[in-house]
């Protein structure tokens, strides 16, 4: 099996709404001294029964693709990938 | 200015519906070999104002056990601190 990481961030001047409700939430708790938060998803994949750590890639790009990021406002990277 | 990373995660044996979705999604559009997603969480932030990475890591210590992780349920960690 590999396990694979897939990091899905919003896109460059696509808005934020719950990195800015964070923003928001600290001041009103008063945590100061905060600049900007941005909310990410990060995703931990395992694979099973494939023959080497390529085909798990392929698989996971595929995934990343269809199903995790939605590329119109969001890019994704796969950020490591390991046998376990 | 600092950089900091926060990566939120569900504590072991807690329910990810969110990562069964995708699971169910893949199957469904014939992405096969997927033993098992996990979403979590990952945060970018900004912190201005301080003097140093030490008190910059002070409040995103205190921002992520206040607002961004539930502890009952969520682990973090603190994954990644620079100058900006």
């Amino acid at each position: 099996m590999f396990k694979l990481d897939v990091l899905v961030k919003l896109k460059k001047d696509v808005l934020d709404p719950q990195g800015k409700a964070i923003e928001l939430a600290a001041k009103n708790i008063n945590i100061k001294n905060i600049y900007s938060v941005k909310q990410n998803k990060y995703f931990e994949i395992i694979v099973e029964k494939v023959p080497n750590k390529k085909k798990a890639e392929e698989i996971v790009e595929k995934l990343s693709k269809n199903l995790l990021a939605n590329e119109v406002i969001e890019d994704y990277q796969v950020i490591g990938s390991k046998k376990i």
